[in-house]
């Protein structure tokens, strides 16, 4: 094949179209991946496991048949809160140190029919929640990658793999996505099936996706779900109309990032798209309070086998959030169940008069590692159930990567996905 | 302890007052079902696992304590599709035969910190679908006990545990419940934690109980959602508002079954009610179709791992459906999607002018082992997410029990407890 990059930093579209046509093979691809992950695994410690042995004799398998899909051939990084039949899966925690699936989740066993390559799990913090484990961010190793899809964006950042799945919870895809200046992709709820999943919050938890570009998440979610291939050829003809959204939570991102945020919709602006605030008032303002209280009377159910047997192996930080769920009332949880759905129907309201909005990823660049950031960014968007890309744009005031964050409506992945891919093309630029 | 009946017969509520009263103890009882189901399981066949010492050492420990809840110390049979860590989890599939999960299902883990004593597992059909176990109807050994939670209901019906869970995602909870003469109990979606249970279709499948009377089911999703204690006491002073809801499939239940239903619609009105009659006309009557083409387009991704690896230990009727599931499109899909969203608003206006639909729980009494059934009265208000509970009422040609199925609003498990209590003591004198 050839190419200007290294075999290791193409996207999964461009080296399944490789594949396909005979120019690459999946072996050689996966090869320079585990190259990548040998040099660099020492500083970044993104995987909780990898084997190379069976990454390369999945390759070569592959190798040896017609293309499945659009996925033949490409390795694909799966956080450790999802079960695979071949590695461990310890979900981020030394209560499964070692824990060996029966089953493959349904989305890795997807990847695996559609001809790709499982290449290792990516590490995640303690149970997806919270609570930091060993990965470091690649652009600097005092810094957090975020969390809870800590291995799964750093690796990608890293260029260790085109492709990982993550999984949100509150924003634990975008978060460290924007930390890493990678692609994050929280699908619509449900988009990606989650059997296999080990669950925190089942109203909320979703699967999706860490790339360095927008067509290789739309490349995972169409094969896995069956939606009709994304129309990529309309994106220079759109002009989306966007709703730029401060958001409540406005005054808890830094300087830094309202500057960027403010400094991307001008530029966008500039490039043909119509952009009109957005104001979230009222009871919207409630959302990201009832989240935690929504995913918190779940987890504390959800954890109940591991919180009742093993409370000295969780951490100190989700012990006293787990407590604090189960200070979580039937009424307050059904309250806030109540309050998510009122808003569903609201925002799609909202949402009839722009394509997409536009709002911060985080509160700034990635935080010291003693902690995995601030989710307030995410929490009202996943309790709506909306699909959400982060695109990275612009710096910090350290030279660490910012991100953007596109949602889209309910269901409309595909017009996020094109929409989102104007913006990036247009934010280039900055 | 003084009481009429045997250990094995009495019901989880007496027990539990009997046990906190220091007249019964948790290990007498369990030692009780215990025999029950060494004399009657070669007839039966209602158990895929069960480890006596197990049972009864976690009774003694029980007995050690003071209380911790109204499950104290009362056996519950667990369906074999939601995972133990202390007994093998086989799924109702040959693919899993002898595994041991690592984790309990929150449910599970959930029953044992409140008290409860985990007496074993209860035969499931493949996966929670339609393919038949090994379990016959307690009360005719040619017949089925219906499926899928065909050991919970069969259990139950013939005194070996006085709670079994269940699961539903068409019928599953509410036609064996019916053929096997027992109170099944489907709650609202999403009210008992599914982490730990092996999916089907995650969008409908609800874990629910199997048992002699409604108090008891009530006493388990009490303790574990959290829930009010249920006012029974409100029950005397009832006049509920009915509505005698035929279904658009009247035509698929037999000449007994629609005989049987409104003679109950009649003694309930003699005894106070109010029952009108109520029509699911128009687009409510796509329901169990959309039920079907949403359900098998999830579990044909839940089961790739196994429709990929072990194609040959799937049964052929399972094998049918699956292949049928992966000819779905994500068009069809979410135009299932659309229409149960959009028919849940339109059936709380339905259910305003009353307080529960009574409708068929199956088309009659069990037919022979070769099938569990037909789920037809099921699929509508599963998709619908909304309570539902059979009573056991009337017995069919051959004697066997007959049900009647009472339908609640959703999130409405309280008063749907309370009316369906208060119609289980008219419909007594049938």
């Amino acid at each position: 094949m050839t190419t200007a990059l290294p075999l290791n930093q193409i996207s999964a579209t461009d080296a399944a179209a490789a594949i396909a046509a005979g120019r690459l093979t999946s072996e050689a691809l996966v090869a320079s991946c585990l190259e990548r992950i040998r040099a660099r695994e020492d500083a970044v410690q993104a995987w909780a496991r990898v084997d190379p042995d069976l990454a390369l004799a999945q390759a070569r398998s592959r190798d040896r048949e017609s293309p499945r899909s659009r996925l033949h051939g490409i390795p694909v990084g799966i956080k450790d809160v999802i079960d695979t039949c071949d590695l461990p899966t310890e979900y981020g925690s030394p209560i499964y140190r070692g824990h060996q699936p029966a089953c493959d989740a349904a989305c890795v066993a997807q990847v695996r029919e559609l001809g790709g390559v499982m290449l290792g799990k990516t590490v995640s913090t303690e149970f997806a929640t919270r609570h930091p484990n060993k990965t470091r961010n690649p652009h600097d190793p005092a810094r957090t990658p975020g969390g809870s899809s800590s291995g799964s964006a750093a690796a990608v950042a890293d260029c260790m793999v085109p492709i990982a799945f993550g999984t949100q919870t509150s924003s634990s895809i975008i978060r460290p996505a924007a930390y890493c200046g990678v692609v994050g992709y929280k699908p619509s709820f449900g988009l990606i099936n989650r059997a296999g999943l080990k669950f925190l919050a089942e109203s909320l938890d979703t699967i999706g996706t860490l790339t360095r570009c927008i067509a290789d998440a739309a490349l995972v979610v169409e094969a896995l779900a069956g939606l009709p291939p994304t129309p990529f050829g309309e994106v220079p003809r759109l002009k989306p109309r966007i709703g730029l959204c401060r958001t409540p939570y406005w005054k808890q991102a830094d300087a830094a990032t309202q500057a960027n945020l403010e400094n991307a919709a001008r530029l966008l602006a500039q490039a043909g798209a119509r952009v009109t605030d957005v104001d979230l008032a009222g009871e919207f303002g409630a959302l990201a309070e009832t989240q935690i209280a929504v995913s918190s009377y779940e987890f504390y159910r959800a954890l109940t086998h591991e919180r009742t047997r093993f409370p000295e192996r969780i951490s100190a930080s989700l012990t006293a959030r787990i407590a604090a769920g189960g200070n979580v009332t039937r009424a307050q949880y059904e309250a806030g169940v109540t309050l998510a759905e009122r808003c569903r129907q609201r925002i799609d309201d909202v949402l009839r008069d722009h394509d997409v909005l536009l709002a911060p990823s985080a509160p700034g660049e990635a935080p010291p590692l003693e902690s995995t950031g601030d989710p307030i960014f995410g929490l009202t968007w996943t309790l709506l159930q909306l699909p959400c890309i982060t695109l990275p744009c612009g710096k910090g005031p350290r030279g660490l990567p910012l991100g953007v964050q596109v949602i889209g409506n309910r269901g409309g992945d595909a017009a996020l996905f094109v929409n989102a891919e104007w913006m990036a093309r247009a934010l280039a630029q900055l």
